[in-house]
């Protein structure tokens, strides 16, 4: 499946925002180079395409230009989240995105440093007043964020991780952890560019839900990839998650259950926006990739 | 020196603030004990209490009631930080506040984590409604939560401080460091609450002012209680600086020199405040404890 056109003009979009707040002349060389690395240079910038996406679907049609910052606020968080999850006591990797990872370029206190700091970057710029945003709607959009980050969301999810290895999770116990490993953040893409856009009560709630199926299908998505993509366009090695034991929901469902279960998630998010219209159009085509790319 | 009355005050308030902020039942059980373990039973809560002081010393005299909240989420950064400074791979500290460090209690993956969290928690909570609170000004004290948390404060000082071990900074350096790694976070929590407060102008320079040197005073105090101090009253072996051969203000100018600089700073940040009148009394208190510590 070809990645939407929407998705590659938001990512080339989003590359010199990134590199403008990367570039403050406050930040110590070291670390400043150490985020950089990991920012820049690479990813698909999936979820600043779902926040734009989501608030042109509740009506800021020019949400690409004025939101953009916000956006880019969600990416942070997203690569703050690979460099410690790459770290030795963690997922214990070497690459990331075909470059040496952030501890492995840096060193592994600075790349806690830069994690940190990226972390705080994505809040700082949330923080900055937006043209055209409520300073409530802005607050509300840095609460999802932090929530969806923090230990109820994505944080939750990597711990609930860790110790799925020396106790695999039964069912309901696999799907909690997905939804708060990948879901949360995904989510909450779609309900900050909801919120940015001044969008409250139906249209908020079609583009939550829109998300939170999303979130789903996009986790299973990544489970069926590691099994049967090529390596070269997957990006990380073929089978990795059996070999090191995990519980997915191929592994629970089987490649033909699991497949079922992605398609069902995929189409709900699809009919989550049928309210929002035309406008959504670019957020379905989006919802539509993310779910299922590559079959 | 006594610590002020106000100081025990806010103290007692925090803690089941904080230990309702820590007890989210959507939490995992595991990263939920290492992030308690980090934050309650011990610290003076002294950031919370430069918040809270700010915000009366600009009008709001039921701060203490009304602020809490948002004074303690400086608080979970301040706990962030030191658990992320204790890891292994910076500071290696096996104990903080007496007891095992969190990398020791519950290992370094859940530490990174706790730590991780403990910031998102720390945004969250302040970007909760709070009463009286115009979301503009709760916005603008995010962000100089953020600013001062990220890479051009807190973790810049940390970066620069990994970097003196080996390549030690001249004077302006020093003070750039001590103002990043420690100012930073202290001037934050005085110009937080005086926002949150609603002030602007002149009201929120004074503040703003104080802040400063108050940072530079503590962090000097800091490096004289690291010579002068019985172990006993100030919880880490006495002389660890000059044994991990840190450059600091007493090795800069000498423990006579310090203090003389010490001083300077406290009165300055307490002269900043005098024409917010007898409102200021309780920041102005802490302001000379803050710097004056112990001697």
């Amino acid at each position: 499946m070809k990645p939407p056109d929407f998705l590659a003009d938001v990512a080339a979009a989003c590359e010199p925002c990134l590199d403008g707040l990367l570039a403050d002349g406050e930040v110590p060389a070291d670390l400043a180079a150490a985020m950089r690395h990991s920012v820049l240079g690479g990813g698909k910038r999936l979820r600043p395409a779902l926040c734009l996406a989501a608030a042109r679907a509740c009506g800021a049609a020019d949400a690409q230009t004025r939101l953009l910052p916000a956006a880019c606020a969600v990416e942070l968080i997203h690569a703050y989240s690979l460099v410690h999850d790459d770290m030795p006591a963690m997922d214990d990797a070497d690459l990331r995105r075909g470059r040496p990872s952030c501890h492995r370029a840096f060193g592994e206190a600075v790349a806690i440093l830069a994690g940190d700091a990226l972390q705080a970057l994505a809040f700082e710029v949330l923080a900055r007043p937006l043209p055209g945003v409520a300073a409530a709607d802005q607050l509300a959009a840095a609460a999802i964020l932090a929530r969806a980050t923090g230990p109820a969301g994505m944080c939750g999810g990597q711990a609930l991780d860790l110790a799925a290895t020396a106790a695999p999770p039964d069912d309901a116990g696999l799907w909690r952890l997905q939804a708060m490993k990948t879901g949360a953040l995904l989510g909450a893409s779609l309900r900050i560019g909801a919120r940015l856009a001044g969008a409250g009560g139906a249209a908020f709630d079609c583009v939550a839900a829109c998300g939170e199926r999303l979130g789903e299908a996009f986790q299973i998505t990544d489970d069926i990839l590691d099994v049967t993509a090529a390596d070269a366009s997957w990006g990380k090695a073929r089978g990795s998650d059996a070999r090191a034991g995990k519980v997915t929901a191929v592994s629970r469902l089987g490649l033909e259950g699991a497949r079922l279960r992605a398609d069902a998630a995929a189409a709900a998010a699809a009919a989550a926006l049928e309210p929002l219209g035309a406008a959504a159009a670019s957020l379905s085509e989006l919802a539509r990739y993310a779910a299922g790319r590559l079959w």
